[in-house]
């Protein structure tokens, strides 16, 4: 990300060798405050309070946090009970568990005197990984939407949902990478950014947007069905958290219903991930566990408070009383024939299940 | 409503003759405010600021603005000048239309010094006439409902979007009326509100339901896709502020994406609207007029001050900066062919303009 004068990644070792910091996003956009990650704890608190979020960062995140917890104590059941712990903060990510599985699968055969030192360069290559990966998102992305801005005169426009930026990886992001692709590209992009409500992480999407000059529009979930059903979209690209074998697809909540909105616009939707966010151990859909979190995400509204501009400080200020009973899902399920294609590191495909497995044949036989 | 302590309708005529009280509902749910209007302007300011809001009580004070226009000055242009000045407050609700036409189409033939009373009286008739056409929507809407609560073990479970409740009319409301009158009925039932952004009106849909005890719970717009899909909603029932002559429903930003996920799911999709919410002037949806309201309701956030509770006073924070571009539309468009049937004081119908004009016969040679 252009984030000058801030750091280019979202996250990044200390060179002490003992700590990693992480851009605050529960303080963005009001505030760029850094978060210094020293141990287990605090890289598990870091994910479980959105600190950091987005599926690929949560991944890389969790692998530092083992990182932490063996430079604390690398002997003992500290691999499988720091990776426990780890697993626990979120349910739906499943680059998380992607992440913490091949940390333990290169650890485990190591004595515990090298765990820690070991630990601390798989997370780096992870890290550099997933740079590299949305790099490539981006590239296919953008073969993806060159034709389509070349059919059309005048702005090619884009919507979104969430935050599958910058901010949710190391950099480039995932749904935003093939937007930066054609921004770069000299292409005439706009994105519609949508809320995101509970969480507004569209205000995340608008803010880095703005770091790059991406010209955007900030509306409210609620209005993509009239932007669509209008014309004004000529695709949407989301992020996932998991993808089921079969390419059903978990995302942030809300996804499902631009997903619908889309198809019957005519209008390509587009789910843009690293091979670490697919499942194939989920058959479908219906078999990712859906996290559901604190009503009071819906209660109360964060903002800055005017008459204190000057602090910058965030605010909350409460719509609902703590006895109304809220429900909030953090995800639903967009099911695989609603998605046109996802883009990939290794490129785009259908999102059927022969499709995914032409493009991970290691997958076969797993 | 069942407000007690409070006014049992939200706006109602004042002894003197001279002035109305409507719940000030830019208040609520956190201050419940009664604002007195004494004047056209103090009318119109009503309607445009979302004091008062909702598509048949937008009509009613409307009615009862062009009253109050004829009590400060009864002759010369009063009545064109005023009902101009009415009529363009909001631009997609029909009613206000309508309540203004029939209002003109009442006081034209008589002199002026006999127009302020006729109009004071005719407001009045249009105000009852709301709260019985509501009191039959609720009941040809349980009709609908019954057999669906019949065919289940466990709650009726009912979605709903925006507040199409006792305050968006006199007091039943119409999309929630049918829910009003399962309540009484003995039917045990429950209403999923989504939040409505981004003037939140999910808020009064909660806020009344508690007032009546009905049980209900509060959701994200975003929601809603995925409590649909996982068949945890029985029936989705919405208001209307405009129905064209086709089916086509304008309604608040976001009713389209319910409806296509309540398509996708096979749930009903009720509309539940009077009259007066019926345009047979427009062929279709695409000829409904959508209103923009401003960015800021989206920069901004509102809700109490904790730190200050004591007050009950409202307190907005800022998400965004008034740099970043915002659209904000306040309705969007059914299409007919995502309704299941319409709910009115006639009774229900299918969303056909051959339905329509069966129920509305009147309307053939209109």
């Amino acid at each position: 990300m252009n984030t000058a004068p801030f750091p280019v990644r979202t996250l990044w070792p200390n060179p002490d060798g003992h700590s990693v910091n992480v851009i605050d996003q529960t303080a963005l956009p009001h505030v760029f405050r850094i978060a210094r990650l020293t141990t287990l704890e605090e890289a598990a608190y870091a994910i479980r309070s959105m600190q950091v979020r987005g599926a690929p960062l949560i991944g890389v995140t969790a692998a530092y946090g083992l990182a932490l917890a063996l430079r604390q104590q690398s002997g003992g059941d500290t691999l499988e009970n720091a990776s426990a712990l780890l697993e626990a903060t979120r349910p739906t990510a499943v680059n998380l568990h992607w992440a913490l599985a091949r940390m333990r699968a290169r650890l485990l055969p190591l004595p515990a005197n090298r765990r820690a030192d070991a630990a601390w360069e798989e997370a780096g290559r992870i890290a550099e990984e997933d740079v590299e990966q949305c790099r490539r998102i981006g590239e296919y992305g953008l073969a993806l939407l060159e034709p389509i801005a070349g059919r059309k005169s005048g702005r090619l426009e884009i919507m979104t949902h969430c935050n599958a930026g910058g901010l949710a990886a190391l950099n480039h992001g995932t749904a935003i990478a093939p937007v930066y692709a054609a921004f770069r590209a000299g292409i005439d992009v706009h994105v519609w950014v949508s809320e995101t409500r509970p969480r507004n992480q569209g205000l995340l999407t608008a803010w880095e947007l703005r770091q790059h000059g991406v010209p955007n529009t900030f509306i409210a979930d609620n209005a993509a069905g009239l932007l669509l059903s209008r014309g004004q979209v000529d695709a949407v690209i989301v992020g996932a958290d998991r993808v089921a074998a079969n390419g059903d697809v978990a995302n942030k909540i809300g996804t499902c219903l631009k997903a619908l909105a889309a198809r019957e616009a005519g209008v390509p939707f587009f789910v843009a991930a690293p091979r670490s966010t697919f499942d194939f151990s989920r058959a479908a859909g219906a078999d990712i566990p859906i996290e559901e979190r604190s009503g009071d995400e819906l209660r109360l509204l964060h903002g800055l408070d005017e008459k204190d501009a000057g602090k910058m400080a965030g605010k909350a200020v409460r719509q609902l009383p703590s006895c109304q009973a809220v429900f909030n899902p953090a995800f639903d399920i967009t099911l695989a024939r609603l998605v046109t294609a996802f883009i990939t590191e290794r490129g785009a495909c259908a999102a059927t299940a022969e499709s995914l497995l032409s493009l991970y044949p290691e997958e076969r036989n797993a």
